[in-house]
């Protein structure tokens, strides 16, 4: 059960079909039914169809304030014969929701009657006669005894609440929570918390996991991890198919020396398919035990995300006799192109931004591995396996993670990456929740490009001109040519290189990164810093062939500190905020502008304005900026050109 | 405090813009944080930004399954020239996840290397030279150390969870659930479940709110009902006040002798405003006591529903930091005319049904003591102020209660009324649970009318043609012309007077009913019911004007059954299913044809093809409807006429 196990390349769609078959087979059926007090069976869903045991309102109501009459009485009242009526013979005041006394007809309003004397009592006087049952709420106006209520299947609302209540009941037959258990595996995992080791991985897939089964309506019961032991694994397994409606194990369903997943469910039942032709979370496992869904799922985190989607969503809710919502969809513009393979379904994340009227969708990182890339994500775009990939500006289809409001509020900023954009975008969440920041780092010429395009609000731009010595605006006289355009200073800020705590190689500049021990790592084409370092290779004659790592690049200074931290270089050029967030040495090489272009037409926008406005007054912007170190704030939000 | 207070008839817009400014004025602010655990923060807010503590994965780690090598080593391996690496100083085996080596700089795929001997010992045969850092998950790929996770006012989704957790948290600051008093009160209320004497009111629109505020992510706190007494209510209200975030009062919120929610508002703190202009939901209060935000919310269920949302949706979610998604839209077209008060906002309940690609949107009951009309509605559409109403066919946007997916699937039936109908929509969403029936009572004509306008899927119809004493077909024929139609049987039933038990007034026949003392109720002009009662009355030469009652027309058996149970006539004519439910006697007076009409378009449609499966072919089905009593369904199901 070791290597040599291959999997099978199922297609999503036949994937499905034969899982509906397998479930059909061992006649997989909703839930039992449990009783629940009405008024705590919120989210619940109805075990069978409730019919009103009585009718509401169960007596004739009156719908006023006024006097309940007798309408025959009333024959003949007008403004020139108002007519007199005795109380209580003829007449008895009723608030709204009061009892119509037996033998009254209707109601008239107390603004249309008069108090008078009536045979030495009291009276009133009415100006126009009463129709029959007027302003009555007759018996069973809203529900009538006998009546459906709710139907079989039902997701109980807060309105249904009322109805059912109001229809007489205090305790109802709802379906069962399905209890679905997640069996994490690896001998590997730790739970978090706990001190780390090389080699540890944190056990978290089981967490997202049971958050996706809450959310769908189940209840999640989350084993604690099991090492990669078979013998073990597959007492847990039995016991868990024992006593649960559902269960999955993450991961081990692929084909690796220790992935026993597949080799336990065939031992107690039966493997349904193993292997289906996504991407990511192509090694999944459909089985069944005891007649019990089995779900084998992938170990990376998108994987298991993306495959619990496909194969435990619907179940989770089959179990409770319903449907799952269908996702949000929403047409969107490629902002580039994207290759796929032939044959493999993939599933894109994309992040999305409503521009001048286009929504754009831009893909974020494709690693299986990349969590955060869902966190990030706004939505999927399907690459079907009959296609290569979409070109830039194709039209796509995506499914939505976000609201389709948050998007339409989102300021989408293309550019160049710096530390300060991940602050902004915290404030202006904090102090404007229905607006958003979401930035895409491509660097500053790509930015100033897409903002060209139409793909962006605004772009982070620290473009240096060789010639003239000034930043960015002569490209953007450049590139935008008769297009009104605004320029704000964000910050100044300085760029060095970053190496390791004590400099242990002993850099100090361009020259050292010819040296045959040095290993840089650089940024990619198009970035202001990789025009920076360019520049200073040039001033010193040095080609880019002398220097080590020259063609590997990173996308932010995050990035690039990163890979200095972590031994992948030497060393390479960023700014001294990225450099003091990982604790590395800095070694200044330039102060350089950092400013943020903005097309005219949107500065007025509210979300556009709202992020100006911190830009400009808010001091705590100010104040956490400069706590970053290597900023000069003192133009901050100064308006530096307008065309 | 009793009569004579008169509300305010402030616009919606403007007391939104009033109610906003007067919680500016007291300074009304977000929750204050609390910490909990990560894998239990599945939908909390997050009261802070949160950054990575640590990086993921925190050591280089293998992303395949296969062998750790220095890429260096690896530089001129090929098909022709093989190299060879020794194990364990020039290779060594890694699992996915595993941590690689110190030293060892990329990892070769298992599939890519073939088991040799090297100096003796064990060694790999590699085909091609590796990249550096090649299938390797460096550290920080999926989260660098320091990086932003989450911004403040954030949400938390499962896929957060994970990341959090990942990130090196296992505790967060979340704002703390805003805790919303909900107090009922009123003399005539009494709780759910108890014995019922008149004037008692069932309590359930607490239950309705405090469920919505559940929806809303705020934890409510339902009071007992209090009486109308004036200082209890104050007393109630001052302690609400100091222990909870917002109190809700419901209702005593209108100009009646027992309304003294705004004078106890007053009495403790200020009303900011009574009256809105809107229907249903006219007397809403809004208040401040020591600071808390008040809401008197009106005593009608639909006015309560209706109110709530406008003022209370977005305080409970900005308390929280978030702004309430907004309500998915639809744009449909009214089946019928809508006349509505100028100078009034009205929001008007409709049913929606997509038909042959026109959605088409039905206003259903406008009471505001109508929650059924809440619970079947789909959706809104508000009627502006400046509108006196809108025309048939015109297009209105629909703000939606269900899901636009289930809508889809919703199989449209205007028409007749029959009790078998129930039952057939409860067993289709049972057996097909994404599959609904949705019907509208209109008569048979009507129903006819509207399925050869478009509006409907189906159409229960019948109608009996005096002529050649044929049900259905005739009218089918004249209606519908060329149109391609499938008639299918769904029941034969027997038509009948109802009256109360013991028949106390001794009805025998339609010349009863020009007895003084016996008033009648009728159906609707073009229900097959009305075209019966009116032929049995012309074949007696009675004349409407002879029959007391003949003007009341009901919608529904149900409607008529339930006037003459309560009293409001003393006979109608209606289906002994009805009369049956609500224990009436019955007096045979006809035995009729009820079948279902179909476009020949529809029949394929799948919930369509579900509904005349059940019909046909579902024993349960017609064990049901036998069941109701006086019904004969031998020819359930069957194809009486296809033109």
């Amino acid at each position: 059960m070791k290597k040599g196990i291959y999997l099978e390349n199922t297609p999503l769609d036949e994937a499905l079909k034969i899982w509906r078959k397998a479930l059909d087979r061992v006649n997989f059926r909703q839930m039992p039914s449990e009783d629940v007090k009405v008024h705590e069976a919120l989210g619940r869903v109805t075990a069978g169809a409730v019919f009103a045991r009585i009718s509401s309102p169960f007596y004739h109501s009156s719908a006023m304030d006024g006097y309940a009459v007798k309408f025959a009485e009333t024959f003949g009242a007008s403004e020139s014969h108002p007519k007199t009526l005795c109380i209580p013979e003829q007449a008895r005041y009723v608030d709204t929701g009061d009892p119509v006394p037996d033998g009254f007809t209707a109601v008239i309003m107390i603004e249309d009657v008069n108090p008078v004397q009536c045979d030495g009592g009291e009276g009133i006087e009415i100006l126009s006669p009463a129709t029959p049952w007027q302003h009555v709420r007759v018996i069973g106006e809203d529900i009538v005894s006998t009546e459906l209520i709710l139907p079989e299947n039902h997701k109980i609302r807060p309105v249904d609440i009322g109805a059912l209540l109001s229809g007489g009941h205090t305790e109802i037959k709802v379906r069962k929570h399905p209890r679905i258990a997640v069996i994490p595996t690896g001998t590997e995992l730790v739970e978090p918390g706990g001190p780390l080791k090389k080699g540890d991985i944190i056990e978290y897939n089981s967490r997202i996991l049971s958050a996706l089964v809450t959310e769908w309506g189940g209840k999640p019961i989350r084993f604690g991890p099991v090492p990669d032991e078979p013998e073990l694994l597959q007492q847990t397994l039995k016991k868990a198919c024992e006593l649960y409606d559902v269960v999955v194990i993450n991961a081990g369903s692929s084909a690796g020396s220790e992935d026993y997943t597949a080799a336990c469910i065939r031992a107690l039942g039966e493997v349904v398919l193993h292997g289906v032709d996504i991407k990511p979370g192509k090694p999944v496992i459909l089985g069944l035990v005891q007649g019990k869904p089995v779900l084998g799922i992938p170990g990376y985190p998108v994987s298991a995300y993306i495959t619990f989607n496909l194969f435990a969503k619907k179940l989770v809710h089959a179990l409770q006799g319903i449907e799952p919502p269908e996702p949000e969809k929403m047409t969107a513009r490629l902002s580039r192109q994207v290759a796929s393979s032939l044959g493999q379904e993939e599933f894109l994340r994309v992040k999305l931004g409503r521009v001048g009227g286009n929504l754009i969708a831009t893909p974020v990182s494709r690693g299986a591995g990349v969590l955060m890339s869902l966190v990030r994500a706004d939505g999927f775009v399907r690459v079907p396996a009959t296609s290569e990939g979409f070109g830039a500006g194709a039209e796509v289809q995506v499914e939505m993670l976000r609201g389709k409001d948050e998007i339409e509020q989102t300021i989408v900023c293309i550019g160049s990456h710096d530390n300060a954009l991940d602050l902004l975008a915290n404030l202006l969440r904090r102090e404007h929740p229905r607006f958003s920041l979401s930035s895409a780092h491509v660097g500053s010429m790509g930015g100033l490009i897409a903002l060209r395009k139409g793909e962006a609000h605004i772009a982070g731009t620290h473009l240096l001109d060789e010639e003239s010595g000034e930043y960015n605006v002569p490209y953007i006289k450049k590139i935008f040519g008769e297009k009104r355009m605004f320029l704000f200073n964000l910050v100044y800020r300085e760029q060095g290189f970053m190496v390791l705590r004590g400099n242990p190689k002993n850099i100090r500049g361009f020259e050292d990164l010819t040296r045959s021990d040095i290993c840089f790592i650089n940024r990619q084409g198009g970035s202001g810093t990789r025009l920076l370092t360019d520049k200073h290779l040039r001033d010193r004659r040095i080609s880019p062939q002398q220097v080590a790592g020259y063609e590997r690049e990173e996308y932010t200074h995050m990035g690039v500190a990163s890979a200095v931290l972590t031994g992948i270089a030497d060393t390479g050029v960023g700014i001294l905020a990225a450099a003091q967030a990982l604790d590395l040495e800095f070694i200044p090489v330039a102060h350089e502008r950092y400013d943020l272009a903005i097309p005219a037409d949107f500065v007025e926008l509210p979300n556009i304005a709202a992020l100006l406005d911190i830009i400009r007054n808010s001091r705590e912007f100010r104040g956490a900026v400069a706590a970053l170190g290597g900023y000069d704030v003192t133009d901050m939000g100064k308006l530096l050109y307008e065309s």
